[in-house]
């Protein structure tokens, strides 16, 4: 048994950013604008998980999702090599006046997550970094909730469906942001529209693309390849309701390239190159969340400090296009310029 | 001034796909089915063209293009690593008992090249691996000749519009064979839908987009993104009419991951994964064209041995989807898939 979509009118998710971007103003207002918004379940516990969607329901009525984490595999090579690496980030935090986290390997709580939200039922919940348990897809879809899963390949797709996903989150590589598969080693590297082509022929649950989609055009185009809703992440994020810092807001306008690193928390993300990445990317083990937790009190030093070059900052490739302009009147425009565009794509090719 | 674009019914391009694979047959069955198909230019001399174009013109009168190299630019301390690269090579030559070629830097010999397409008149000349010349881009305008340029940046794309690039060619990441641009150091790594995002908003040039599309659905998506034409390379390699080894036709069916090496020419190409890039991409120069004479001869021995281990497999991402049909079959599909496609977005997201 699968779970219908949500009712989406304008066919657009804002992703779920973790660490504080995703605000309940920021879900409030695009799921009243027709949009789906998603809050981040990965970071938080239960109780502040249950009040983020307390927020969002005193503020809309519309349909929204919560992520979870998967709980990370132990790596014990990889974790072997956190403390030659917290050398090198040590220089970097003295220079910041911070000092380092503790590295260790803490469980995500996952199935404390899944009980209270089998209790608050929120539409969807999503799954990154991992596949959901039988019991967890069970407790969910007893309750009505519906279950995605993040995949970034075909293999992935066919596990999530084992799993019994309702619908796959697709994600690019030009996605901003942590990786969301199931593993972050990706010799393929796969781009939205190839991911999509490759999706579609292993599973036939909904698809959820995600990565690099920049404005109206690019829902429209990914609406096209396949996909039954477009995720935008980044373009969100210079939205006021976003609780995106100032020093990150301002970066993504920049022309600066984005990189794919394990460097701030151990598993690959893609953020704007800056200092940090420049000198740390190279070395960085593959232990999550030793890494996350060694490296947060220097990021949260640079935060405080406006210090771009210390900091993760989150971009897909496509960052420069992201406006500040209100997360509801973002939402209406990628809606009405995604119509233009299959006009437009519609007359070009004839019937 | 500028050059409008061919008239091409389908949107669809084939790629011109160097070394073999685009063959006067592949270019004029493409043409004769209502796209436009691209005879390479590189690796061959100004005779072998004209006698290219002879052969395509008497299949088919539909235009079609000329793709050609820039010349390549000299990198001494790349250059210098040829020879202790080259050991590494021999040991995989010796076991095919295929000499390695001598690695030498003559000139491309672009101008000669477009002295005679301006008199042979395709309806396009496409440029890859750098600008044309101010000259080159008269002379073959004084001929009504268009001039695309392929780029992998929005900077790129700036520079194709002041050098007089009537079009641009906007090459994904995704896309198999050689990244195409003016440089291949792109810490930027831009998927098709970035690049089409961001390449829109620093020219008003038409953009043919390039790049891991793999069907009539991806086909919809880059024009419904912005497009004026979309180009399939990976997609035509297993049609009857190209000019595709046996071994790397059935290599593509494979699940292979693909990857980015200079392991073969020096300059970095997309390709699937085999012994051969799994032993050498870590140490290639970026010395183009000396790795492309060093290891032609190893090559063509694999080639002729039906050895998938030490051949190029060029291949975009999603190059599972490729299929054996006749190429003008696939182009009517792809255009019919690609009307199916936008009427099941445009009433998906309604009006």
């Amino acid at each position: 048994m699968t779970l219908p979509l949500p009712a989406v009118p304008t066919r657009i998710v804002a992703a779920p950013m973790a660490g504080g971007p995703s605000t309940p103003a920021l879900v409030a207002a695009v799921g009243n604008a027709g949009g789906f918004g998603f809050l981040p379940g990965g970071y938080r516990k239960p109780d502040q998980i249950a009040a983020d969607i307390d927020a969002v329901r005193r503020s809309s009525e519309a349909p929204f999702g919560v992520n979870l984490f998967g709980e990370p595999p132990e790596r014990p090579e990889e974790a072997a090599r956190v403390p030659a690496f917290a050398e090198r980030v040590a220089a970097r935090a003295a220079r910041l006046g911070a000092e380092l986290g503790t590295p260790a390997h803490p469980a995500e709580g996952v199935a404390a997550k899944v009980d209270r939200l089998a209790e608050l039922r929120p539409a969807a919940v999503s799954f990154t970094f991992g596949l959901p348990t039988a019991e967890a897809v069970q407790r969910l879809h007893d309750a009505g909730v519906a279950v995605w899963v993040t995949v970034t390949s075909p293999d992935d797709a066919r596990a999530a469906a084992a799993a019994g996903a309702d619908a796959v989150v697709a994600q690019g590589w030009e996605a901003g942001g942590h990786r969301g598969g199931p593993t972050d080693d990706e010799p393929a590297q796969l781009g939205l529209l190839p991911l999509l082509a490759l999706v579609r022929r292993a599973t036939d649950l909904p698809i959820i693309a995600a990565g690099g989609i920049a404005d109206g055009a690019g829902v429209a185009a990914v609406l096209t390849a396949g996909a039954a809703l477009a995720a935008l992440g980044t373009a969100f994020l210079r939205t006021p309701e976003a609780g995106t810092p100032p020093v990150h807001v301002a970066a993504l306008a920049e022309a600066r390239p984005t990189t794919v690193t394990r460097a701030f928390t151990g598993r690959r993300a893609r953020a704007l190159v800056n200092g940090y990445t420049a000198d740390l990317t190279e070395d960085a083990p593959a232990a999550y969340p030793e890494v996350h937790l060694l490296t947060a009190p220097l990021r949260a030093a640079a935060k405080a400090a406006g210090d771009a070059e210390n900091l993760h900052l989150w971009a897909g490739q496509a960052h420069q296009v992201a406006e500040e302009i209100p997360a509801g009147e973002l939402v209406r425009r990628l809606a009405a310029e995604a119509r233009e565009a299959l006009a437009a794509a519609t007359a070009a090719l004839g019937s």
